[in-house]
């Protein structure tokens, strides 16, 4: 017999769940397993909104099965460690972002490459090793293997810091894998939202020439003077586009709508590379001969793999790398899901899960 | 006033030209330039027909200027050298493929990527430096600078070797470049024609398992036992596709014509690259997910740069990598041109220049 989560685990938990493809959430008291061996407890202070949350919360992928408790940009205090974790103690502070588990055998988990295994555990709404279902940050507290956590650099800050956990590893892992973290490449960075921001931060830490694509004009003040790229083009003006024919070593794309990409490749270099990272639902446009001419690719690229995942935070403590966010109460959720949509955040919102979650 | 191509040069040249959109081939008398300080004058043997001939033969790329003289698989011996030419002496074998000239100075150029020179001087139907046009090797001689002539090693064939100053280094420069080039690699190659027959033999002398991918269920014999391949798999038939689910290195697409790309990225392995080498003129589809969820990549390649070339042709003559022809006389390319539009051919048409072109 299934269990209901709130009795299938020993330890009372508390968060807020989305309960149909509405996507409303509202509270939810739950559980979770005590602290094995191997695990972490974290008493959660920061969660990020993804935009991913609000795919899961309307099962707009598919994948959901509710109740669903999203987020997996999880930034909290280690309160319980198991006899055998090695890499925390109480008091520390700690992250948890999209994956709590693998299969830990395959050619992808022997490589660090978590994010690529096909048995992947999401944070949430997946079933864990134990067959019981996956609950992610929108909640008072977290259970995982230590494997899944990651240490929290001193100086970089929790609130901020914590969108990183999915938006900076989403950026700075193709930035890496496709060789364009090199001081003086040319990069470009295609819609400035809660990727794309944060992909301008990294290339530029990177010591990259950042050029800014976006369809709003409006936003090349806050490109260039808040964000500090190079340049700002608006993509639907032919000119503008014109001018940066064959301009760039490559481009982290981050838009999730549905959008021509030959005026992109065209803008690369000789060789340059077109990175996906955004997903638009519909398949895009690709002609042949703007990849043969000039040998160019276009990727695509997930989150990265746990290490991977410690060395993204550790190069933005020691760059100054965060996320603009606007801070809410956890009742704020549902407001701030209807703004995302409408693109109306400068650039993440994050929880205050602390201040702001009573359990009743 | 613009000469006409038999008056413009002063040595008298024959061959075979389109004069206009049918597409259709016949004599031609033009000229060819003296041979300067640098160039080497080859009398033309032999010389592959590649699809891209009859492209320009027809103006299908809107890229030709009747009349045009196609070809650029050329092998020939050596009659003439200028007096500052250092690789080549009268008598040698040797090669001019798909380049006659490139800029010299830009970053491809620098990178021994004159393939990607924006000012690529193609062997026929591009105007040379001297703003003259070029003309390829359906004809008697040609001449050339040294540099972008290749030296013929000793022991690979004249006429079956042609075929790879095209088709060779297509299939062989993505090998190499998209780190397929291993030993132990898998290997896709879809399409078994020109290039892809030739796509196998190179990938299989990397030490590559090779699995072809044919919509023709009665290749499989020619893939097997006549090209060595390992694996044949009917690219319309899901169950066989279902077989080789995320089993591949790597893919070298040979297919012209439209077709769905999402099964082919199905196939590779996460991290796993698929490479156009083939060009369909109208778009494909290509769903970002399928390329996000794997950190696949489509990519596109294609001829290489000299040196590049040169190396290929080593490596066929050390592991005897030829192409399968059918060997033609002159006055039967316009019936070849025919079957090679249909695909009947097994696998390359080579024109038996020397035997069958004779001056009037």
């Amino acid at each position: 017999m299934v269990k209901s989560p709130e009795t299938e685990h020993p330890i009372k938990a508390y968060g807020y769940a989305a309960r149909d493809t509405s996507g409303v959430l509202s509270p939810l008291t739950f559980s979770r397993r005590v602290t094995g061996d191997k695990d972490v407890r974290l008493k959660i202070l920061y969660c990020g909104i993804c935009h991913s949350d609000l795919h899961f919360a309307k099962n707009e992928w598919g994948l959901t099965s509710y109740p669903v408790v999203p987020g997996h940009e999880i930034v909290g205090v280690v309160t319980e460690v198991g006899s055998k974790v090695e890499k925390f103690k109480v008091g520390d502070n700690a992250g948890v972002g999209c994956l709590v588990g693998s299969c830990g055998s395959c050619d992808n988990c022997a490589n660090d490459l978590e994010s690529y295994c096909p048995k992947q555990i999401l944070t949430y709404a997946s079933p864990y090793h134990d067959g019981t279902k996956t609950y992610g940050g929108y909640s008072d507290h977290i259970v995982a293997d230590e494997s899944f956590v990651l240490r929290w650099p001193e100086n970089l800050p929790l609130d901020t810091g914590a969108p990183l956990l999915c938006a900076g590893i989403t950026t700075y892992s193709p930035l890496r894998y496709f060789g364009l973290d090199k001081p003086g490449m040319k990069v470009g960075v295609v819609g400035l939202g809660g990727l794309g921001h944060v992909a301008v931060k990294m290339a530029k830490a990177f010591g990259a020439e950042v050029t800014v694509f976006s369809t709003t004009p409006a936003k090349e003040q806050e490109a260039l003077e808040g964000l500090k790229a190079d340049r700002f083009i608006v993509s639907k003006d032919q000119d503008q586009m014109r001018s940066a024919l064959s301009s760039l070593d490559g481009i982290i794309d981050t838009v999730s709508a549905t959008h021509p990409i030959a005026p992109l490749l065209s803008v690369l270099k000789p060789h340059g590379k077109l990175v996906l990272v955004g997903a638009p639902e519909k398949p895009l446009e690709l002609i042949p001969f703007s990849l043969i001419t000039g040998r160019k690719i276009v990727g695509g690229s997930a989150i990265g793999g746990l290490k991977e995942t410690q060395e993204m935070l550790d190069f933005a403590a020691k760059h100054g790398v965060t996320a603009d966010i606007e801070l809410i109460p956890m009742d704020y959720v549902n407001t701030a899901m209807d703004r995302m949509l409408k693109s109306d955040v400068r650039y993440r919102f994050v929880i205050d899960v602390e201040k702001s979650l009573k359990a009743p």
